[in-house]
């Protein structure tokens, strides 16, 4: 029942007609990204997604993983799953070149990441930390670093992993406690302990490469006073062979709601020794910003969790609503059950999730296109533009992709009535592996804070406003026969352009502009979700009005418009709801004590 | 850290203020419940809930109900409470004193059954389905049926349960297969399956006395051949000891996602014999219309899980956010880490949960005090009003109390950042018990069809109409000092009766009607909510206007205006972004096929 396939055609008409890919290849850097090869990558990687990892899912959340005299066992189908994906160079496609990796733009490999985490989030986890990893180190690491780490990191033969939160030091990352000492010889004794490291232990490769936020003797307080290492689990050798065994540990796992299959860490540092072996990465007590370089991609890539498990548990509910038979539909004669999928309630509730993952995926393409544009394109200023709306859209991505998870992942449970609450159906467990990625790198109220605070002051406001013109001018665009679209569209930017106006005039009251943050967030990714669909929906009625229908078919296209006519006329109006909200400033939140809340 | 307080203050508050235990009390059938009495009723459950049952609530989830040789194992912690729950006779709390009961109103005894579903909602099961057998039993068992049982059941010496559900048979219940055969003496054989069954088997009383729906042989297909029958666990002598064990057994027990200490059944009946031994209860035939007639009662308790089970997460989620501290707050000069409960955005989420289970809390007693009225009023005419208004009221309480039970309780989970998702700190279980509330008693779609399609035309619509009436009366008659909560409340009953409206003018289209259903009964419990929530607030100002504070304490009295406020101007507004969802109509929903929407 709780198989996956890949989504193959919903991508392709993404990156040809809402974010084109098009766009990425006539760039020097990203030429050799041709169409025909991107796509036949992607059914590459939907094959293995759907046929090979898709089936350890369950087997994983049933087995977890398991803490074994201080070495961690993941499930047995993972060793097999994860050496087919090293032997395939899965781990490359985003990496450059140089070092192994595909080059292919963000955009191309983030679809890759959508499907494999579709088929197995637990197991995802693994290889998302290793790019990671990987992307830090390529932008930040020294020569020799590079060399010695980044070829078989970029492989997927060695993995990587990134160690920063500490019990008393979780969204407040500046309160890391734990030390490095130098030795003397350009290396350093690491000491403390960090929690909750995703795949800080395991046994899918011979080698793992932390990277490690620690302070300096000397280091200033707060974030200003952290700097980053790298703390092989092995010491390299000369040649690159493995040598001694370094002095990092998992002391235990977390037993979790989900993701069991993911071992969550407990790792110590110089426990048995005078400290854990590390190199310095980049300046000391840069490792705050060296760190930021890389939480774009790595919060898109948890907005993508939210949509990859989304469409997963969509397509279990989609094939349950066919199959599963119960009373009958409103225009229908007594007599036989009919499929549920005939009830207007369970087509609202699978109507409902597939327009927001159609949005969601939306989102966060145009998020990596723009990341993608902004590390590749010649022109600078276009660069610096992408960059600010890539800043913009990431806390929309990461925030909205993994609240809309768990909502999805809930009403995929209710579409399978009694036997989605029965752990064999597959269908809980969505929801519960769901639950996670509004949490981890960077809780959503971090996110909304992000959004408020950082990303809207940018040119004093002006670039947002650019923002809701380019949405104003799609708007405009649209075909005749998208006008419904466009009317819900126009309404919802007006709503956010309010708001954000609003905002503005609060910019000397941080509490209200952050008391604001979160249903302001809901509302602008709800919006550019809006948008997304929008663009789709035009792109797919001139299609239609040229006969162009033989790429997609001409149900899928109509499938667009209606999709994208339900979003905006039933979903998108939430922001009306929202906007009150928003703008009611944080003077009742603070007029009540815990004393007075407590029963 | 997962303790719980009984909200004795806010409940009596309720009682008090919002729907009044005196106007019950005036009533001669239940003068008897004198706030005195009540009010040390309910401090002694709180006491007996929050040291007794609360402390089970972990080992219950992680030790589970297990089957063993054909037998249901619960956790042992169950065995000792259970006992000491029949010693202090809270089963007999609302069945009639020729009985052995209490004879309090409902109200009253909801108030007992959110304590200790509170405590431990997977416990709580097992009492709530004896309370339901025995409800049905008093209303259409006959004499010798009742005076075989009942004593028994009523003090909880023995359980009862409902079968209902089969494999094809689940929200179409009408599509049940089990048969009875009648024998010939009075007596019927039961054979068949069922599933889903709550407490169908275990070891915590000696008998368990099942209600099985199952059909005779010469019955008309669907919901009017239907016929109930008492199936006992062990055949019951002409001395009332127990005889013979009758041919029900348990087969398996689900393995799901949450209340794993309440034993799932499949049930098999007559399996090593001619057919289970049963009774019929009521005329052949008859059966669904018994079991109507304990709907609201079961659905209303149900609803109550989602607001006790969002009470302890909540009150959880209060405590650690005292407790835990990260960051600054948005005033605060750098240095020290303060509690996050400074963080505007973890205020928000905790007045969110803090709002929600005030207004839930308020439509679940308005219902049971309908209920109650409608009981025990003299006046035929009273009775018919109030029985309307529970009629409407129950598919407010059951779907929007338990779809904001998972909302709320991930909520919770959320503002325990990474500790939220560890099993450990107890919250997560709330996550995963609270799902399934929104499942059975009637999946939520189910509630929304019962509101559009049998409640909304009471009347040809006056009865609604009416009560958006009571509800503007209500607001004219707040104190100036409540203005605001006015304003947002009027205007959210008018966006409420225009849909209503809407709905009316579509009358003759159900698949229009059915579609609407989801977003216009969040609409209507959202405004039902605001509506208790505001009657509330005036009662507080005017208390704080009279210096009559001593009951309460000002603080109390001030953070129930603020709550109020709160969810008048920020979470109420929500229905204006779900009208348009409401009147849009089905044809989008029908304007895709299953093959368009498949990957």
């Amino acid at each position: 029942m709780d198989t996956y396939t890949a989504p193959l055609r919903d991508i392709r008409f993404v990156l040809e007609h809402v974010t084109p890919l098009s766009e990425l290849t006539a760039l020097e850097d990203l030429a050799h990204a041709e169409p025909e090869l991107v796509a036949g990558l992607l059914e590459e990687a939907g094959r293995f997604a759907a046929q090979a990892i898709a089936p350890t899912n369950r087997e994983g959340d049933e087995q977890g993983a398991t803490l074994v005299d201080g070495e961690v066992v993941t499930p047995e189908s993972f060793k097999r799953v994860y050496q087919q994906y090293v032997d395939a160079g899965w781990g490359a496609v985003q990496h450059p070149p140089e070092f192994g990796g595909g080059g292919f733009p963000l955009t191309v490999a983030n679809a890759v990441k959508e499907l494999i985490t579709s088929a197995n989030m637990a197991f995802s986890l693994g290889p998302l930390l290793t790019t990671g990893a990987v992307y830090l180190m390529v932008h930040h690491a020294s020569e020799e670093q590079k060399r010695t780490y980044l070829p078989r990191m970029v492989s997927g033969e060695w993995a990587g992993t990134m160690n920063l939160t500490e019990p008393q030091a979780g969204s407040d990352v500046g309160a890391v406690t734990t030390r490095a000492e130098p030795v003397g010889d350009g290396t350093y004794r690491i000491t403390g302990q960090k929690i909750y490291i995703t795949f800080g232990e395991h046994d899918l490769t011979e080698q793992i490469v932390h990277l490690v936020l620690a302070r300096l003797p000397d280091a200033p307080p707060g974030t200003k006073g952290i700097s980053l290492f790298i703390v092989p689990k092995f010491l390299v050798n000369e040649d690159g062979s493995l040598g001694e065994r370094n002095d990092v540990h998992a002391v235990s796992l977390e037993h979790k709601l989900g993701i069991h299959a993911s071992p969550t860490c407990v790792m110590a540092y110089g426990e048995d020794s005078d400290g854990a072996i590390g190199e310095l990465v980049g300046a000391p007590n840069d490792g705050m910003r060296l760190m930021f370089t890389m939480m774009n991609d790595a919060r898109l890539g948890v907005g993508l969790q939210g949509l990859a498990i989304a469409e997963r548990a969509y397509q279990q509910s989609l094939a349950f609503a066919q199959e599963r038979r119960q009373g009958r539909g409103p225009t229908d004669a007594p007599g036989e059950q009919v499929p549920i999928i005939e009830h207007p309630d369970v087509r609202r509730m699978l109507l409902t999730m597939k327009a927001y993952i159609d949005a969601i995926r939306g989102l966060c393409y145009a998020n990596a296109h723009a990341l993608d544009l902004a590390e590749h394109h010649p022109d600078a200023s276009v660069r610096e533009h992408q960059q600010k709306l890539a800043d913009l859209l990431t806390p929309l991505s990461k925030a909205w992709g993994t609240d809309l998870g768990v909502e999805l992942t809930s009403l995929a449970v209710q579409v399978h009535g009694g036997m989605g609450y029965v752990e064999e159906t597959g269908v809980a467990q969505h929801f519960r592996d769901a639950r996670i990625a509004p949490i981890y790198e960077g809780t959503n109220g971090i996110q909304a804070m992000d959004l408020v605070g950082r990303k809207l002051p940018y040119d004093g406001g002006a670039f947002v406003k650019g923002v809701f013109e380019e949405i104003r001018a799609d708007v405009d665009g649209l075909p005749d026969a998208c006008r419904d679209i466009g009317a819900a569209l126009a309404a919802a930017v007006d709503e956010l352009a309010t708001t954000t106006d609003w905002l503005f005039t609060r910019r000397e009251s941080l509490a209200d502009v952050l008391a604001a943050a979160t249903p302001y967030l809901r509302m602008f990714a709800t919006v550019v979700g809006g948008w997304q669909l929008a663009k789709g929906a035009a792109a797919a009625q001139r299609l239609l009005d040229a006969g162009h229908t033989d790429a997609y078919g001409t149900g899928f296209l109509e499938a667009r418009l209606t999709v994208a006519r339900f979003y905006a006329t039933q979903l998108l109006p939430q922001v009306h709801g929202l906007a009150p909200a928003v703008m009611a400033g944080a003077d009742d939140l603070f007029a009540v004590t815990a004393e007075q809340l407590a029963p």
